[in-house]
Order: C-alpha cells, then structure tokens, then sequence
C-alpha cells in the first residue's frame, strides 16, 4: 500500500471520538440534535469563543454548510463573492448556484481577499436593477492553495465589509491548520468579533463527519435551523455530531490535530527547501505544492500518493502534498528518506 | 431515567457496526465514496436484490434521499403525487418544493395509495398547460401510519404507473421494518422490479446514519452523483457508510433488527389487545397507536416517554408507541407490567 | 362565430388605451419603466390610494406578478396559505413552488379565507423545525368563485394577520369587478391599509396586458425591482405599461370597465333566478355559476361559448358565464332571449 | 429635446404594427396565444425557417427567453458556456443563476465564442461529481459588442457543439441586426440548422414587445409550453404577440427594419472612419463605440444622449452609440452636422 498524502480525509476518525460514540452508544437521547452532548459542545464552543451571542449550529460536511448558510442570509437577487479558487466556485458542483444565487468571481495570487480586490466588483456593479448586488464576502482560512489571514488583513477585511454593508462568512474546512500555523497571529474567539458567521471544519480534522456553523450576528441566527432540516442536513441521531465536537474541544484536541497536520507538512517544506525546490505559493498549513522534474515525481509516485496540481514548464509540474491530523512522523520520515535518495 | 417510546433513533448504531467503524479505522481509503467498503456493500446489496442494473448511492439522511432523488427525476415543471400523511409533505420543512416541485396529497384511510387514489388527479391535472404535470408517485413501506404494502398492492401500482408513465418511488426510512412484518409478502429483490426508485433506511435500523438510494430504472441513474454533490451530500469520508451498510447486510442484520422492532411492537399490541384496547390503525410494524383514556396516559407518562397522537374524544386520545431495532425484552416487560396494572 | 362567455380577456384593449399608445408612441423615452407615463401613473394609483408610502410596480400578467410578490417576501422556509381554490394553487403551473415555496391549502364554501380558516393551520405549524412556517395569506379579490371580501371581513382578516405577524396579500386580477359590484363596501384606497401588498388587475380589465403591484408595507418595498427584472418581468419598452394604466385610471375608465362587466353578469343572474335557476355559489361579480339541465346546456353551447364547470347530478351541470369591460347589451341580450326561448 | 443614441428601444412600435393591433382589436379570440394570429404567425414563420420540425413560442422579453429556455434544458447540475460580455451573465439580475444553473465566462476580444475559446473550459470540468457539465453554449448574434458571427465560424461551432454533446442557443435579442449586416453571410434559415434553439427578438426591432423562442431540436420542445406559463411569461392576451409577429415578418418588415438601424450606424461610422476616428471594435450592426476626447464627448452630449462606455485613456473615452429600426435620416444628419461641427 502506498502512503497517500492526497488528502486530509483519508482515515477514519481520531480514536477519541470513536471511544466517545462507543460509551455514550446506548444512551437514549432526544433526535434532531437536542441531545446532551451537542448542547453541551455548543455550550463550551461558545465559551472557547467568549461570545455569548455566538449560535452554534452543527451539520455534516463543508458543501453542506456552504449552501446552508449562503442560501439563507441571501436574497434572491444578493450575489457571492468569492476568490476563484474559492471551494464553493469550482469544487461544489454548482451548489451554491442551485440555491439561487450567483458568485462573482476574483482572480487572486494567494487565495485571499482583500478590499482592494473587492471595490471594482462593487464599483461594477451599480446599474441597478440590472445587475445582481454583491452582499456577501466568502473567504476560506487556510484557503484552498494552503495560505492563511494574518489578524491585520482580517481586521481590514472586517471592517471594510461593514462599512459596505457586506456579509463576512469564514469557510474554516481547515480552520484548525490555519490557526495553529507557525506564522498565525488570529485568535479561534478573534472569529465571533471579526465574521458573521463562519465554521468549524471537523471531517478534515480528525472527526468522521461534522462541521459546526458559528453565526455571531444575531440577525442571521433566526430560524435558522429550518434551513438546516430543509436543505436534508439535520440528522436524526445528532448525537453523532455532538459527541464529536464535544471530545474535538474539551481538551482542545482541535487544535493539536491541525498542529501536527501543520507541523507535518513543515518538515517536508523544509527539508525540500534546503535542497533548492521552489514552491508553486509559501504556504504556512498543511497543503504545500513543491515544483517538481516530471522524471522525479513519476519515481516518487511509485511510493506515495498525491496530486499533479499544474503543470508549471515543458519539463517540470507543481505536485500537491496533503498532511493530516493522522499523518505519523514515520510516513512523513519515509518520504524525507525517498526525497533524500532523489533529490 | 425513563424509557423512551418515542422513536426509533434515540440510541446510537449497533454495536457490529461500532466495531467495524474501530477496526477499519486506520486504513487509508479514497474519499468520497469510493472507499472498498462503500464498493462493497454497493455490491453486496445489489446481489441480493439479483439485480445487475440497479445502482446504489449511500446519502445521510432520509429527507436529504427525499429531495436529491425526487428534484433529480422531475423536470421543473412535473410534481409528485404522495399521500397526505407522507413524509415528505408535512414532515420535511418543504424540501421537495424548495428544489422546486409541487406535492399533490390524497387523503387515505391508512396512509396507502393505490390506483383508485391516483385516478383523480391525473383526472383533475389535464388543463394543459395551466397545471403542473404529476409524474412521481412517492410511496413509504411501512408507511408514516405503521402499515405495509401487501405484494398484490405494489404490483398494482407499479402496473399503474408504468401505464401512466409514472415513476414509482419508495421511501424506505422503515423498510427493514416492512419487510420483516408477520403480514408481509413481499421480498426484498422484488423492490428492484417494482420501483424505479427505493431507499434502504439505515438510520433507523441501527445505522448511526445513512440511507442506501437503489435506482433500478436505468434512465434515472446517469449522471446522479453530481446530483448528490450539489446538495451537499456527499460526504468525504464516504467510508462511513460503507462501512455501516456493509455490516448491515453482509449476515441480515438490517433484517434481524427490523424484526426485533416488529416483535417488540406486537407484544404490546397483542396485550392491549387482549385487555379490550382499541387502536387507531391497524399495523404490523413497530409502530402502534393504542387509544387510551387521558388519566391513563398521564399515568403511563409519568414511567415512559411517547408522543400523545390525536385526541379521539374527550376522555380519550391515541397515544404513538415506537419500538426499535435496540428495544431490549425488558424494556417491553417494563412497559406491559405498567399496563398490566393499569389496565 | 359564436359569443363567447368563456373569459374576460378574449378580446383586445379598451379603445381609449389603444389610442394613447398611438399618440404616445414616437416619443424618446427611458426604458425599464423610467418613461414619464410610468412615472406619472404610480403618481396617479397613489394619489387614488390616499397612501403616501405605497410604492407601485407594472408587470406583465397575473401568474409573474404573483410569483415575484411572494418570492420576494418569503424566506426559503415560509409558506403561503391560500383557499383551494386560490389562482395560485391549480392554475399556474406550480410558479410559486417553482420559487422554493410550499403552499398550504384550505378548502372553502366560497373561495375567501377567514381567521378561522387559517388558525388549525398554525396551529398544525408547530413543531419546529421539521415543518415550513406559514408567513404569507394570498387572497383573491374578486375570489375565484365569483365572490368578494366585504370589509368587515377584510377588516378582520386584516387585523388577524397582523397580530399573527402574516403578510396579507391580495391578488387583483378582477380587482375592479369587485370594486364596483353592488354588495361592495371597501374602498379602493381601503387597500393601502388592510393589505401589505395588493394589485390591480389591468389584463382582465381593458388593458392589452399589464397588473399593477402596489406595496404598501415599507419593509418589503426594499429592492424589489431587482427581483422584477430577475424574473424576466422587466419590459424594456415599460411605456406600454405606463399609458395603460394612466388612460385605466385618469378618468376612472377602470372602475367603468369593471362595473360593466358586474351589470352584464347581474342582468343574466337575475333573470335566471326570476326563472328559478340555482346556482353553485351566490355571486355579485362578472362570474356567474348557473345549474342546468345537460341538454340545455348543449343547446345553449351551439350559440354561445362558456365552460361546463362541474357536473351537480345525473342530469344537471353548472356552467360558468363570464362577461367582461367589453360586453355589450346586445350579447347579454341574445344571450338572454336564447335563455327565454329555452327556459 | 435631445435625440437619444442610448438604445434601440426608446420608442413604441412601428406604424403598422400599432394598426394591426387596432384592426383585430374587437375579434373574440382564444387566450394563452391559442389566438389564430399566434397560429399564422409560427406557421409564417416555420415558413421562412424552411424547417418543419421548428416550433415557436412567443414571450415578452430577452432576460425572460433565455431563463425558460436555459432552465427548461438544463438538469440541475448542467452550466451554461458563455462569453462574459453576454447578456445573461453581467445585465439579468442573476436570472440564470436564480434558476438554479452556473454560468462558466469566457473572455474574448470580439463578444464571439469559438471552439477554441470553449475546449479549455471542458478540459478544466473533468473532476467528476465535483464540478458542474458544461452542457449549453449561449451566444448572441449580433453579440453585445455589435460583432456578427460569419456562417463559417457558425458551422464550425455548431459542429463542435454537437460533437461534444452541447446544445447551441443562439440569443437574437438584435438578430434582425445581424442577418442584415454588410457583412453577413448567415441566412435566416440557416440557423433552423445550426442550432438547438434560437429566438428573434422583436423589442429591439420595431415591437411593443415580444420575442420568438424557436426550438430547433425536437427533444427539447415536449412540454415546452409549461415552463412558460410557470415562469409567468404565458399573456393571457398572446394574440398580442402574435399580431407583432404576423405583421412583422408577412412583408419582411423584420429585415427592412434591422437594415435601417444598420444603415444609419454605418453612416456615421464611415463618416468618423474618415475623419481619423478610432472604434473600441470594428462593427457591423447598429452599435458602434467610436473613441473621442472627453471635452469632444461633453459637447456632444449637450445635444444627444449616448452612453459613455468606458474611459480608454486620460483624455479619451469610448461612447455607445445605437441606432435603431426608427432612427430617420433627419436623426443621423443632424448628429453628422454636429460631428462635423466638432470634430
């Protein structure tokens, strides 16, 4: 078997969370997520916040919570924006497009936001009723190319949405990596001040399934959970989420899943770096994209799993290297051992 | 604590399935459903079914089944036909008119359609093209009211509706329970000839979660994925399911379960019988609603949680006892000594 | 060519409308509705109203301006309540379901909705969040029935949704009709007030096509014509709306339209009556529903045309006669003495 | 009063469809466009289509043809292919999107698509089920920036289209426009051939309002009629579609008039090509964008009203001028005085 460094959703959960279902397995517990354990998880994830306002609201995967969230604080006519390699405009199916509404998309270096990137949207898009109205910013932390926010960029970021009477939703798939990254200076309660919602990535942090929606502004937590049930996403046996997010942050495991995930990936940044490679972009979390000869990742993907992510010139590529909240210093070791032989 | 009655996902899975979720833990497997396990059951499931055509697709929940099959069938402007009691009309927070599509209800005595039922829509749906168009019949066995489709009546209707050019759908969330009814004639690879469509509820048979869709109609099946996708469905670490359905049928468990339910369900029935109870309907599955006067209830409540149905006069009301997959013997003897001394 | 009785909208525009568009027709003007006639007949409407705040907006028919009204207020998760026999529910091709919304029926003797109609359904409308919120009362105005609110009842109803926090919407399409039917009591300027919003039925009124939404409730004034030109409503040449409306309401002409169309019908009611003819229902507006005999109606057919509603016994049917703005007294008297030679 | 420039549909209609409409005005005629003026008018032109299998469906407007069309095609997960300067993408509202479907842009330098332009848009959409199918390819003609597409490029995209299983719609918003360009070499009943579906937008060419949907492809006309009457586009009064229609096409007014918008738009396009003017692009239709001083386009807009486009450098801007069916020699004169005034 080879060792797959694809991606972060590869095994099952952390052995915690197993035990977890397995002790509380029989206990009978009220449906739709008005047992216990998801209102005690909610409980101590507001208190890690310290935002009592802050609602939490717990559904099974990113898609999921993409379309959930977008498709209730939206009017029809009220458009996304979103960097282009934004999961939600090319890896979603057209998820958020079938729920009404459309994303306007921006060309991007680093996967992130900023305001200078987002004034031409607005300033073009002023022929009322013609067009439709950007109303709500989608960033990813870390996003998608394995880069983060730094509190100063996300303080602007903030604050220029509500000065734009913008919506500010944190899609946090990998919300733990880019928290516990060497070079992050945003706080997890620095989320309930600086987004209107954003959510906790559980499925690729060491959890089988579950993401938990955060909503800080109050306006947009009414009734919400019907949107849940209507979109298929409350699931019976809640319990399944509760459980999980309880053992995720009663000892902040959270968090040192994504640091090894992170701390993983460094090694491999950092070994390859001193042997010369270059990096399609830096990357701080657990997604880095070595460029590589296409002779060497052909011997090396005899070994090892992972993506060609682009072609970069005639002779060489961009590969993808995934590390999780599972990857074990050992996988990480036999692959600094195979790069050693080659490089 | 007191024993619930209330439904049949207040526990969590059964514990084979607990266990093969610990031992396959580790191993690395491709996301999204293509895991060997969710390959396997896949194949698992269409052997008994002996029938190569059809295709399986595991999703989490019944209303998210509900809604992806049905919005993935119909054209914008066809609507499905259901009994008023179904599911999917007063239970779902309008998911199926939230993809776009218009229920139909009939009435029904015991939450059964048959042809005779039908006739009169179709009769009342020809003012082209002012009306919406019905193309779907959705069907629950057992149904939402505990009672099952005999095989001359699904005969009858799949007959219907292929001379009508109507998809028959199934909603399964209890067919485990249906199909191992005292009563029951029909079998489980009959499904595959009788319907275009039919969902496997694992949720509700001792499933942490999951619902297998089987399409046995060709025509419905290109292309679904996407489908399941853009609703969120899909969940990465598909091996969840795979691996619980698996386990369900590779010994009949799924079918064990359902009959423990049933069995369970009938001592209780069979006692109050015998002691002069009425009940609302006449069901074979693990849902009983016996009418008992309203001191009665107060009492029964104090030792056991259930819902109150209907009141049926002014002294009396139906009350709704479910039994489920994990009901231990001594919960029911618990239940029936109560009743032995009240009654 | 026989007369026909079978609608109101069988023929052209009143002949003062087509002249205006005549005379009006080589001027330069804005598009999308910002052309001095439109301008000038919202000024119009809303000086009739008495109603400073109501805001008015032209679209093209009935079905678009339901659809955009309700899609524009509702949440993806309320729904509307309507009689059974409301327009919106049988007769437009599931466009409200097509925007995402559920809507709940309630049967009725004569097509109105009263408080007591609608308190079982929310009262049915509780158990949160499994089933859609009802949010919005669609009623019509003449009913679909022939009938009309009288405003005690409006009052009422108005009352009753405010302190039940329901948006009441009235659909005009034969708003004039019921203005100026003989039992009428509610003013036309009573509408700014009982309803949040209305509209003024131009197509089944004279006009060659065009109804007249009026918002009266600030709240839901905001951004609606983006949701106009989303759904395909904005006409480029809004002129042609514009003059139409102004010509309909400059002199009153729409109110005289909708007073012929009531005496025509008024005439043949009362001379069927003095005949002793029944009728399904007891109207006062351009709708008649008289009960004959089947071979009565199949002489009458040869000379007339009318739809045969619904079959009362073995031998006995009701018809449905419709006159309109364009009937003249010589049809209604033909019409008449055919009736007098067959009765 | 200035003369306007801004678009091609700042007046009503042509004469003699403003008689036409009175002539028939008092005839009793079916409604939802059963009226025989519907009926002649698709059998005129069918006619001229040479193409039996063609069906054509009237509505009122471009934004409301290309969302019934794109939406009654698509399955939920199919995207539409389209230059981002056309129309749906940037000037509806979203109302693609609103019905549920992507639209995937393509830059170009002309408004044109070319397989060139759509192969790298379905190599990048192979990451099944995670990405939308591009499935329908839109594209205007003439096109937004007043560019034609030449019979050649036509074949060549049509062939494409059906070699990658694409459907081909072809947006006619100004087709008159094109067909009688300089420079076309595309006749009318080519594009009976050349695409899936097309429409002839009369608002833009001398109608109150109006467009023709011609469906091509026969698969896509079962049951097209529902989509428009749930989209609210279905006019109880269709014959006044169909007398636009009949009148416009039985003496080819259709063409006479486009070739006037042309001709005057090539007057003053000739007449600035010599005085050194420089074009934003070189067009054949009635829109030109000539590039001018800004203090020049001041002056010009004391006397004429015109969009400025956009800025090109410090002291240049391009302006849109548009001509139209109605625009009189006198019109163009006296702008060509002005011009040569100024320039």
């Amino acid at each position: 078997m080879k060792i797959s460094f694809k991606n972060d959703y590869s095994e099952g959960a952390h052995p915690a969370i197993l035990r977890a279902l397995v002790d509380h397995n029989e206990d009978q517990q009220a449906g739709y997520g008005e047992d216990i354990y998801s209102l005690k998880a909610k409980e101590l994830i507001k208190n890690k916040l310290k935002s009592e306002q802050s609602e939490i609201y717990f559904v099974s995967g990113g898609t999921q919570a993409n379309l959930i969230v977008i498709s209730s604080i939206l009017k029809p006519y009220q458009a996304v924006i979103s960097a282009t390699t934004g999961h939600i405009l090319n890896n979603e199916t057209g998820a958020i497009e079938a729920t009404g509404h459309k994303i306007l998309g921006i060309e991007t270096a680093d996967g992130k936001l900023r305001p200078s990137d987002i004034i031409p949207i607005l300033e073009n898009h002023k022929n009322f009723p013609h067009q439709v109205m950007p109303k709500l910013v989608y960033i990813s932390n870390s996003t998608e190319l394995g880069t983060i926010y730094q509190r100063k960029e996300l303080d602007e970021l903030s604050q220029f949405c509500k000065e734009k009477n913008l919506y500010l939703f944190m899609d946090g798939a990998r919300l733990a990596q880019a928290l516990t990254s060497e070079i992050n200076d945003v706080n997890f309660e620095d989320l309930a001040e600086l987004t209107d919602v954003f959510y906790i990535g559980g499925t690729k942090n060491g959890a089988l399934l579950g993401e938990g929606i955060v909503i800080n502004n109050a306006d947009l937590q009414q009734d919400f959970a019907f949107n849940i049930k209507q979109k298929g996403a409350l699931l019976a046996k809640g319990r399944i989420l509760g459980i999980q997010f309880l053992e995720l942050f009663k000892d902040d495991l959270y968090f040192k899943l994504g640091k090894n995930a992170n701390v993983q990936a460094m090694k491999i940044k950092n070994f390859m770096t001193e042997k010369g490679t270059k990096f399609l972009s830096d990357t701080s979390t657990n997604q880095i994209f070595p460029i590589l000869n296409n002779s060497f990742i052909e011997q090396l993907s005899e070994k090892f799993e992972f993506y060609v992510w682009q072609r970069t010139d005639e002779t060489q590529s961009a590969i993808r290297l995934i590390t999780s909240w599972n990857t074990k210093d050992s996988a990480t070791d036999q692959f600094l051992n195979e790069l050693n032989k080659l490089l």
